[in-house]
């Protein structure tokens, strides 16, 4: 592999002029800056980033911090993050905690360990503490952390309430939520109050059913939705707070006999590729996911270089009808 | 920040002590490591890790070229091979090629550039020069590369013979079979081939439909479908290479009012989360995504460590019954 000497020697400069032009430093004439081009092109020269990131004290690097990878949401979130990252030179180092604490601490310090530039943090168990004093912006998405840098999130109770106000506006009069971990506590909680305001308001009565946290893990709710429907047989309408729940609804209903829409309405959450993947498809609330990632990482852009930040930033959601309300769309 | 300096002086040892202690290098008694271990923990020492990556002149990061990550295949597969990294001490560095040649290649620089151990590559389109004299080995997942260092497979014309043998088996006389990408070569054709000689060993009749990159990349396959199923009104039986393209085959049946299992019977290809989630659920050919991503990472740590390795494995895949061949479990 060809070394910054071969560069300097191949464009007849010194090495010290080429390290000045590869890391922008001082006066250098667009001439130079062209033979070193040139030169790099021709040894097909590829700087050496690991001596660079100890040079500079930190490198491109991103640490995204997930606590799931196959779930739809997740893979959604992770693929757009991606995306960003790439558009603004960082790249992601992938950790996955699985929710587990020691999981989480270790890869913290493999974080800080690679000096990363910052950190995208959408794990909800983390301990707030572990990121006390480590110098390094940390982005939350749909979490919050009293000591992180900024937190990026959708609007999750507008998104309750337009999950109820549809239900409604279909004529539901019995309805039932499927909420979140009931021993965590995260942004999403508030799908519930957005939810719970609006049937309120409209005098509907709904049943709240929370998740555990090895449901979430291991994506299997339906044992839970099936004995809550053999509880509350009246139930017509559903809101569930991701697209994995409704989706094991629809299974549920089909082998209840319950047909969906005709008998009972569902509401998703997310609007990822399961939710256009089920038969009906699911009607659901759009997260702006692509717009998320993309604010996530301007934030992180910008506290690296310094800039002041919003501490938080809420995006609107919306409400995408499909066939599980009775939308009929063709293909 | 603790420093080398700050732990030899907390244990009573020289820097260069420590340094060998780290290193793991030369004779060190119990009773200094023991030490150095205390001082580590009391000042919550971090070793810097891009120093010892450029001493070392290499990390212990694995390059993940994938081409997608939302499809639930590769959202499976990525969270199999970061579960196998970690537990081995690698860290991912996750890159998303989205099957674009620029891309691809720019992420082979980033790779090499930042010093990776060694490379995971599940992408399809990268041609092999690419990977001429990187001098870093690289392990091929369901892809396989002249030059690469090892290819893990599983075995696809198994699993389209198994998938011919049950639609033959659950009475099916005229099978559609939705293939590959027609312009892309890879190990998944050979599901046509085994279903072919399966089909035609039982003098089945069978039409094969070619998919579309672009198909691929946006995991839309309902105007292909439908168009196929009105061109062979005749079609009983569906296998499918994925079971994305299998979920999209249940939402044109019903659009269509083709009842499945009973008029129709549909089996995917890889098991992923989507097979369970879909109404009814999937029969599907399972992928062993779990053991394959197990494999790939021993290859690769075999490979950075010198030992010969396998250059081809291909593991067993199996039929798994659920709904779509009339197949009824509880839950």
């Amino acid at each position: 592999m060809a070394t910054l000497k071969d560069v300097a020697k191949e464009a007849g400069l010194t090495t010290s002029t080429v390290s000045r032009i590869l890391n922008n430093r001082g006066y250098i004439s667009d001439n130079a800056r062209q033979k070193v081009d040139v030169a790099m092109k021709k040894l097909n020269y590829q700087p050496n980033e690991v001596a660079r990131s100890l040079h500079r004290k930190s490198t491109n690097t991103i640490g995204l911090i997930v606590p799931h990878i196959r779930h739809p949401y997740f893979s959604e979130m992770i693929s757009n993050l991606e995306d960003q990252a790439y558009d603004k030179g960082y790249r992601i180092l992938l950790c996955n905690s699985q929710s587990i604490q020691e999981k989480e601490t270790e890869y913290i310090n493999i974080c800080t360990g690679n000096q990363v530039a910052g950190i995208i943090l959408c794990s909800g168990t983390v301990s707030m503490e572990l990121f006390e004093g480590i110098g390094i912006p940390v982005i939350t998405m749909e979490r919050f952390l009293g000591n992180g840098t900024a937190s990026v999130e959708c609007d999750n109770k507008q998104g309750g309430a337009l999950a109820a106000q549809k239900l409604i506006s279909c004529g539901c009069k019995n309805l039932l939520h499927v909420g979140n971990i009931g021993t965590i506590t995260m942004p999403a909680d508030q799908r519930t109050e957005g939810f719970r305001e609006a049937c309120e308001k409209n005098n509907i009565p709904f049943v709240e059913l929370l998740t555990e946290e090895g449901q979430y893990n291991s994506m299997a709710y339906g044992e839970l939705i099936a004995e809550a429907l053999r509880k509350y047989p009246e139930t017509d309408g559903l809101f569930a707070n991701s697209d994995v729940i409704a989706a094991q609804t629809l299974q549920v209903c089909r082998k209840m006999g319950i047909v969906v829409p005709e008998h009972m309405k569902i509401i998703g959450f997310d609007d990822v590729n399961i939710a256009s993947l089920t038969t009906p498809q699911l009607t659901t609330i759009h997260q702006p996911v692509k717009e998320m990632a993309e604010i996530a990482v301007n934030l992180l852009h910008d506290s690296i270089a310094g800039k002041m930040v919003a501490r938080r930033t809420v995006l609107p959601v919306r409400l995408v009808e499909r066939e599980t309300t009775g939308f009929s769309a063709g293909f």
